[in-house]
């Protein structure tokens, strides 16, 4: 079965959590709204009706239309990746919502008073929210990342990548794209999440997307932004 | 199995979305930290070393260790609630992480610049971040509830409930108990999910729960906290 992926077409966001797994995975997937556009997509989400997920992305399977990225790669793991014990499951799920969890918190960086709004209409609360950002939540979460694989490794759960080791790449690519300058002074305090994120770039799997065109870079649009005025050593 | 349930024992918090559905589901649990202390909590998370949850709640059943909230309901719904079939599990899931991203939103409206400051240093941002909740977010994420219902029902996800059920029961107890104006005002537009509420309420398996002692009331230290001057119609 060829799944649909619907996903806004301008920024990598949420839905680039979902393309690293099916890539990586070399499941078959159509990135519909790539292909006809963002206008399809608002149609398409319409026409589910009462059934329509509250925000992109969603996975289509068939008859199954499923919301949200944690469950979207919860199902992939569950029929394609794996892990598939109970334990494994569990424990990659706890690992993509802590992540899900500091993307909120990334987001929120510049759009701290709300998502509705445009950054440049919350600038100075967005400066308060990238320092306490910056300073306390960033080595709160990296740290907690890094104990995960402290005597473990070489992947979060051990010999074989999971979805989570994905999206832990995605999530350390975006803050080295927003927070340059954190990041450096954080990175001998992080070298082996810093591994995880060597070792997804070098996946096999992944060589033909993440060195092709089809992979979206960062921008001023998505969750991870670069405002230099809310970066800093 | 009886399991056991970690949380921190001064709010209802996230801890609450898993005590409901333990308690409909009349599932055996033993609730560690309100019998032995938050200390005793803190010293079981550190003794986990690398697989220690970033955060309660978290749920051990032998040898596993579950932590996040919707992983949670995961969890308990697999083996215990339902839904089992691949449609309702992850339907029931999409709900659940709508549900979390609500009340992470909520949340946010008394702690935008960081959650890791008191509100009362960050007493301005907050006015601008509840108005723009309140008018813009509230409207939003329960018209979507209430949509999911429209010519469905009674339950969300059709005739028996489920995890989500109660966990937007939860949302809209703290809702109303943050922002009583807003929802008075807003009561026209969802009877709906309102019906769900008060379905959820008498739920015979609940009765005991809902009306005793154990059940924690909502306090200006957890999730879902009344400030009046973040309130308005």
């Amino acid at each position: 079965m060829t799944y649909d992926l619907w996903y806004w077409t301008g920024i990598p966001g949420r839905g680039e959590f979902v393309r690293l797994a099916l890539e990586a995975g070399g499941i078959a997937y159509r990135d519909r709204a790539r292909e006809e556009g963002d206008a399809a997509m608002i149609e398409d989400m319409a026409r589910r009706a009462n059934l329509a997920p509250f925000a992109p992305p969603y996975l289509v399977a068939g008859d199954l239309c499923i919301p949200q990225t944690a469950n979207i790669l919860l199902f992939l793991g569950d029929r394609h990746l794996g892990p598939k014990d109970d334990a494994g499951r569990h424990a990659a799920q706890a690992l993509q919502l802590t992540i899900a969890d500091m993307v909120v918190e990334a987001h929120n960086v510049h759009h701290p008073v709300s998502p509705g709004l445009y950054y440049r209409d919350q600038k100075p609360e967005s400066l308060r929210a990238a320092e306490a950002f910056r300073r306390a939540r960033m080595p709160k979460y990296l740290s907690w990342f890094e104990r995960v694989l402290d005597d473990g490794g070489p992947w979060l759960l051990g010999e074989a990548w999971t979805y989570a080791d994905l999206s832990l790449f995605q999530l350390l690519e975006g803050l080295a794209y927003a927070f340059p300058k954190r990041m450096a002074t954080l990175a001998a305090d992080i070298p082996l999440i810093a591994g995880v994120r060597e070792r997804v770039r070098a996946l096999p799997q992944l060589a033909d997307y993440l060195h092709g065109e089809r992979r979206l870079p960062f921008n001023e649009d998505g969750l991870f932004r670069h405002y230099p005025e809310l970066d800093g050593d």
